[in-house]
């Protein structure tokens, strides 16, 4: 058994403060399937163009991610360039070219249909549904979604919020969903609607997670260098969804410490462009630098 | 002995989505001085004028905060009035009236001068240096700043960073004073002028204390209703150095503590308007929190 991961493979073109790369590996599937890579076998369904280089598929597939599920379509790959200011909690979307991902309609093989564990990763809820209708025996569903689907496609993601256990958003996203600005009463509402739990993710300040039995508090790690903050929420999600697989359960114990793994997996991400940092650590960094986040909020 | 706190008395006006209230007690060295007087007796030094209310002189002076430093001066007392919308983290000043507090020139009896504990909220530099000059033994100097004073009197701020042990400030002020966006960075280098300490307030987020030692996250308790931000952080700085003279100790692991019993009472004082929330709490309830804090980041 695997991880389904379904979303966006994209070509990047990101600058910082720190720097400029152009046309890297990135896309929201992608950083999340690197990310629960660490934890567990993934297999991942996007689309992909011509133009899209054989040595970004070798980087996925060498690490236990099945492109089975990932098509090529003639045309272009899908294309996003962004800029950060020094605030780099806010971006500036320079460009966002769709091309292939505009017909991308999720296709699932019979073993993809098997799986229990389930990531939608933040596209239209519409694709989102498309997957969740195919897939025929989950056991957790994890899903991220943007403002974009909240202003422009509220009804739908609604029908998947029905479906889903897991909801991750950050807090612009919750506040505007929910219409309620304190985030614990955010939260508490989102629950309502039936949620086993609901990530509210908060940049540099880390994430909270939403339960029944409580809330905790898992924080980002204090790094002193961020050269690209691309593909964190993505990140997290995948260290987040892989530790729940490697440990077969999804009780609040074993939530906050995914919440926590997602956080170490994210400040890897964010210490470098693009993929570069996450494709270097070890699952001996990732244990370390949990251990560290013990010391951080320990009295 | 007590713990000496000198700062703005002030009639506050204030104006939330929640409500409004006119001319309720308040000021930096009111809420820190309410604040820490569960943990410790307080000495006050402050201004009002021929129109303080005697009934909030008498608030103060049943709790353990000894009034003889807080003189009367001819005019109005110093008015403060703040608007905040939805987002509680940004507040519109009104207008702010400095009236007595203009003339306002901190005098030290001898009993104030032997004192070791010193909080120096909010004020001039200018004025937290000649407090400074006057205390004769100082053990544990805490002061607070702001963006203004960042801004236009910087030089006499580094003079007085130079002589405290710990600096409180939100991550903003962090930001602007050490031209350094991530603030485990911001906190190193405060940490590089030869302070103790650096508490980096985040509003809802919680704060982070950063120490030679490391980095410590105290997060905000998760309310679901917050009816007037004004004093969290001043109630934050009167938990912190309560208990800190409370333990009689500054280390790593009391430094964490204390992090957590300034996020506990400022947690009470942003559930009400002004001083209400606060005045009504027992030590009781703030131990109860304090255990709560514990189930918040525990994993």
């Amino acid at each position: 058994m695997a991880i389904l991961i379904v979303g966006s493979v994209a070509l990047d073109t990101i600058e910082t403060p720190l720097g400029k790369v152009i046309e890297v590996l990135g896309g929201a599937a992608v950083y999340s399937a690197v990310s629960a890579s660490f934890f567990a076998p993934i297999k991942l369904i996007g689309v992909v163009g011509e133009d899209f280089p054989e040595e970004y598929l070798k980087i996925l597939s060498e690490r236990n991610i099945d492109l089975t599920g990932l098509i090529r379509l003639p045309g272009k790959t899908f294309r996003w360039e962004g800029k950060y200011l020094e605030d780099m909690n806010i971006r500036q979307t320079i460009r966002t070219e769709l091309n292939v991902f505009e017909q991308f309609r999720p296709k699932l093989n019979q073993e993809h249909k098997s799986l229990s564990y389930v990531f939608l990763a933040n596209i239209h809820p519409e694709l989102q549904l498309e997957v969740l209708e195919q897939v025929e025996n989950p056991q957790l569903v994890v899903c991220d979604t943007m403002n974009l689907w909240i202003n422009t496609a509220r009804e739908k993601l609604e029908e998947v919020l029905s479906q889903v256990d897991i909801l991750l958003l950050n807090d612009e996203e919750a506040r505007l969903l929910t219409r309620e600005y304190q985030l614990a009463r955010a939260g508490k509402k989102l629950l309502e609607r039936g949620l086993k739990a609901v990530v509210i993710k908060r940049g540099e300040h880390g994430a909270t997670i939403h339960t029944r039995e409580g809330i905790f508090f898992a924080p980002a790690y204090p790094l002193e260098i961020v050269k690209d903050p691309t593909g964190a929420g993505d990140s997290f999600a995948g260290g987040f969804i892989g530790y729940l697989w490697q440990e077969g359960r999804s009780d609040f114990p074993e939530l906050k410490k995914a919440g926590i793994y997602g956080s170490v997996v994210a400040s890897f991400t964010v210490e470098e462009f693009g993929l570069k940092r996450l494709l270097e650590v070890s699952r001996e960094d990732i244990e370390q630098r949990f251990e560290e986040f013990k010391e951080l909020v320990s009295f």
